[in-house]
């Protein structure tokens, strides 16, 4: 496809680069390698930082699910006892702010870290780039990840803190890591799309860690059951493992010269946000699009907000909605028919640069699609299919459904690319 | 359907028989809960018995991987010590050849048992009806299940029988049991038949039982973990358990007067038989029908040889070939395009009586085809699609693909039929 407005010269490097930006995101090899807080190992991170979803936005801006999980974690992390405090020490700069995506890692929906956050700590080994994510934080429906703070949500993540996080990452060094990537491709080949469904990752990460419980050094008898038990009862405990993978990879992709290809999108309670890869420090914005969803018994759309999230880190690697064929059982969870999953997937093909043949689609004998090209979306006018959990207004987990991203990032990036490159 | 020459108060009588077998089928509740020997469990099995897979045939009609089976099986056991005493012993009677169908048990390939092989133990819990099979013997291509007979092979077994076997046992009965019905509902999502694709079942059924791995009582430290990695190694381990429940769920189903629904379908190494319903006591049979393969590295068709198979009782409650558009990854493995896999699914649903809305296939957003029916497969010509393993003629796995079981035992099924029921 001739690429409108950009000199021969500019477009035969632009794909030359974009193929680059693709070919670290085929060869990547990510390895979990341990659980430790996000104080000892985000780079870049301080004691007195929160981090949250999304691009960097002002702490008055917030107003939900979001804000509330910032408080929340503020309190439970002794930097301040109430609300009025929070805002006042973030007005003064006592506490800062900051985006999960500055600090290698990504948020599940409000997506806050605390320098005691138990983060899985992830490498993508060909190019020795991190990634790191917050330990999945269980099933229940309240939980700080959608915007609920109270004793019960604090008493969980203190198990985490202190339990589960530290014997997770005790079990996995002595494992010597896990191969994250033979099992994000083996679970793709088992109905996953690793954003709404992980099912069979999870089981996967169970099969291959289950003799490493069996003796774990320096965890007593209770640790280690408690932690077998939490992995095994949480289907979507990979999630935030893949996240961890995803950002890695992505991150490998980042920065390259020319490269038209995206790199991140992420969402807070208003904004989503994208960055391309040739565009390095710069968040291409617009407000949070529509949500289509299919909500748990006694809740509806009226009951649903935004509150952030950046599992769509997912999808910026090729999964969850750009690789929908591969999960025909999430008709029942999030809705779509497996025909439109089938149509959706197609279309999915003709904004990205490529396919990763290591990442199958079974249905389709297709790799997913690979490197979104921010001059295929503004041409073509097809956005990114997002799969999403859906959260609601007061806080807690009621579905799951999918956005399509705005337009409007993509343009904006295209004029950004074009100003610098010609 | 109107269902030739069978007059008005038969058919009417044949229908509601039929109901009432493939109900007992959708009522299937099978319970994973013991291992234990042949010689303790399987009913009316005696120490000088060897069970093998197909309708009961002569033992001088055994030439290939069948024979090579039962004589080494019996030199394990201590019943000979050679070829000729084994052949010496059938003929006096020292030894007695048995079907697997008629003690309980279903066997994979050649199938053998004999009192010390380890049995997993089922029970569908809504008729009481037992089911049994053989402990999943590995995945290297060399064992009896596909005709191999070496020092190799026989290592193996006695570690099965001495360690495996009764680890796993404990384990389970610690365990009060396992689910195998949501197991197997479970696995059909993920992208299983639960018949040449078992993944999803097997890290299911780890991720159960982890936990219970943690303390066993009467196993040390040794047996415990040597158990657990032969599960987590063993992609189709499940399919041994699968076997059991799909032999219970479908003897449940048996016996029913006036009905005309397939309760079992059994291969020897040179025939292929069904038993019915309402024709209790009888098997009708055909000889081989030719096999479509897709064989590993170094080997073609011409090195195949049938060898006997009981893994088809899978596909007699509407698994494996009958529910080929749940498993597309199989493609790759065994042959078949998503394209066919979808076409012969549908094919399915016109042999057989109704569909079972608890084994959901996500492409398709329909129950498994459940209820083979003799005279719907004798007036549509279109008879059920089974997909299975390949063995070499001179022992050993060489591949997987499939059968289109022949037409003609299902004909002399309907004529049996007709000349009881009228």
């Amino acid at each position: 496809m001739k690429v409108t407005g950009l000199p021969d010269h500019v477009a035969s490097a632009r794909a030359e680069a974009n193929e680059l930006s693709v070919e670290r995101m085929l060869a990547a090899s990510p390895m979990l390698n341990d659980v430790r807080s996000a104080g000892e190992v985000l780079p870049g991170f301080e004691p007195n930082f929160i981090l949250t979803s999304g691009a960097p936005m002002p702490w008055q801006e917030y107003e939900g699910g979001q804000r509330r999980a910032v408080i929340g974690a503020a309190v439970a992390e002794g930097m301040a006892t109430s609300e009025a405090e929070v805002d006042a020490r973030m007005a003064s700069g006592e506490i800062v702010l900051g985006a999960c995506h500055d600090h290698g890692a990504v948020g599940s929906v409000t997506g806050v870290y605390t320098a005691s956050t138990p983060v899985l700590v992830v490498e993508e080994t060909s190019s020795s780039m991190p990634g790191f994510c917050s330990v999945y934080e269980g099933s229940q429906s309240a939980r700080l990840t959608y915007g609920v703070w109270n004793e019960r949500v604090k008493d969980n993540l203190d198990q985490l803190k202190s339990l589960i996080g530290p014997t997770l990452g005790a079990v996995v060094r002595q494992a010597g890591g896990v191969d994250l990537g033979q099992i994000m491709r083996r679970g793709l080949r088992m109905g996953d799309d690793l954003h709404s469904r992980n099912t069979a990752c999870t089981s996967l990460l169970v099969r291959d860690l289950a003799p490493c419980f069996l003796q774990v050094d320096g965890a007593n008898a209770e640790e280690i059951e408690t932690t077998l038990r939490f992995l095994t009862e949480n289907d979507l405990f990979f999630l935030h493992v893949g996240m961890a993978a995803a950002k890695a990879t992505a991150d490998a992709a980042h920065g390259i010269d020319g490269s038209s290809v995206v790199t991140a999108m992420t969402m807070s309670e208003k904004e989503m946000s994208i960055r391309v890869s040739g565009l390095p420090g710069r968040w291409f914005r617009a407000p949070m699009p529509p949500f289509q969803g299919k909500y748990f018994e006694g809740f509806t759309s009226e009951d649903r907000a935004d509150m952030g999230g950046e599992s769509l880190i997912m999808e910026t690697i090729g999964l969850g909605g750009m690789c929908s064929a591969a999960a025909f059982a999430l008709s029942e969870y999030s809705g779509g028919s497996p025909a439109w999953m089938v149509e959706n997937n197609e279309e999915m093909y003709s904004i990205t640069v490529t396919e990763n043949s290591r990442f199958r689609i079974p249905f389709l004998e297709r790799g997913v699609p690979t490197g979104i090209d921010i001059f295929k979306v503004v041409e073509s006018g097809i956005t990114p299919t997002i799969h999403a959990g859906a959260g609601h207004r007061d806080g807690g987990h009621i579905g799951a459904g999918m956005y399509r991203a705005p337009l409007q990032c993509f343009a904006e990036a295209v004029d950004a690319y074009r100003e610098i490159y010609g």
